[in-house]
């Protein structure tokens, strides 16, 4: 089954025979906080069971003390990748969950910036010094602001680039990557879709359309 | 029974009957993801069940966009008071967090700074305009670093300031009170402790005898 470049947000619960029948079209999914909450460690791992993806991204916004954070992960071990806060700072913080994740063959994001406007993007020269010198798996950045996916993609040519905020929040898809990023993280355009299959497989047309446009106007 | 300015700070499950004898003494417990993860919402309602405390405070670092933030903190709904991060900002997050729960008769604390060798105070100016424009119920300042504590005192007459890093991280009993804490957020130093409840008296008679010092400093 061709896989999309998309991580597929899950918030809420969808019905078994749904996620089934997409989820091979996904390279990930991200769960956070509310489905966590809501279904508890073992409902989670119950819903991933039978999933084919390559890779879970536990989506909790880390920002906390080491050994809070370090106490949160051990906990979640059958998430593959997690998200946190950039801006916490690393001694005493994002280094020791660092080297806990790596010691245990887990990956880490750092948020470069959010998409809702309140963020402060001010602080951004701060947050690449802290990503720079943690060297993390990969960065999320929002779809919402193009130019922030691009300034992080030239300051990290190397780095997996994800992309939140496609959809519902008003990124169109396919921009994201066009822009930089790797991955796109779609959640509700897909889930409350009457049709969720066709509308992932659309999803897919797009990206790809847009992909080889963007090529195209690059060269 | 006469409580100490102490919120109890619960990252593991200790005993019931230990915690029914000490839980007298208390303002507060606060309670993160470590002890919500491993008991669940159920596990976590049924240990707070009997206690007679004034206040449950959810230390989760809040620190998403709005819709994430109100969907985990309605989901927690036998707490009083969530903490949440001042530097994720005002429109789309905090914003909408700090509506949600006035509307629902919760508190909101906010981050003044964190306790931890790798945070960066430089950005305070920002966060202190954070915390007045959204006039939050409490703020939450580290007892490792007194003379945060006394500048936000200074720039937040009338909040309520709650204070960890107490004991374990290298606060001083009683310290953090003088320099214009309300509470002081303890944690392992009671319940690592071979007598807790001796432990907790001890530490009350200490806060009194400290801040009876500084009473005498200060005129």
């Amino acid at each position: 089954m061709l896989k999309g470049r998309i991580i597929f947000s899950m918030d809420e619960e969808i019905p078994q025979h749904v996620l089934l029948k997409i989820s091979g079209y996904f390279h990930g999914i991200k769960i956070g906080y509310p489905l966590l909450l809501r279904k508890g460690i073992d409902g989670v791992k119950e819903i991933l069971r039978k999933l084919e993806i390559n890779e879970i991204i536990m989506d909790l916004k880390l920002a906390d003390i080491d050994n809070t954070m370090i106490n949160i992960v051990k906990q979640l071990d059958f998430a593959n990748s997690f998200i946190a806060h950039s801006f916490i700072g690393i001694d005493g913080a994002l280094g020791e969950l660092k080297n806990f994740l790596d010691n245990n063959g887990k990956k880490l994001y750092l948020l470069a910036s959010m998409s809702h406007k309140g963020w402060n993007d001010d602080f951004y020269p701060y947050i690449k010094t802290v990503i720079k010198s943690l060297n993390p798996y990969g960065i999320v950045a929002p779809a919402t602001k193009p130019n922030v996916i691009r300034i992080v993609r030239d300051d990290f040519p190397d780095k997996i680039i994800i992309s939140p905020g496609v959809g519902a929040q008003g990124g169109k898809i396919g921009d994201a990557l066009c822009n930089g990023a790797d991955y796109e993280i779609i959640g509700r355009t897909i889930y409350t879709s009457s049709d969720p299959e066709n509308k992932v497989k659309e999803i897919i047309k797009i990206q790809e359309e847009k992909i080889n446009e963007c090529k195209k106007t690059s060269t």
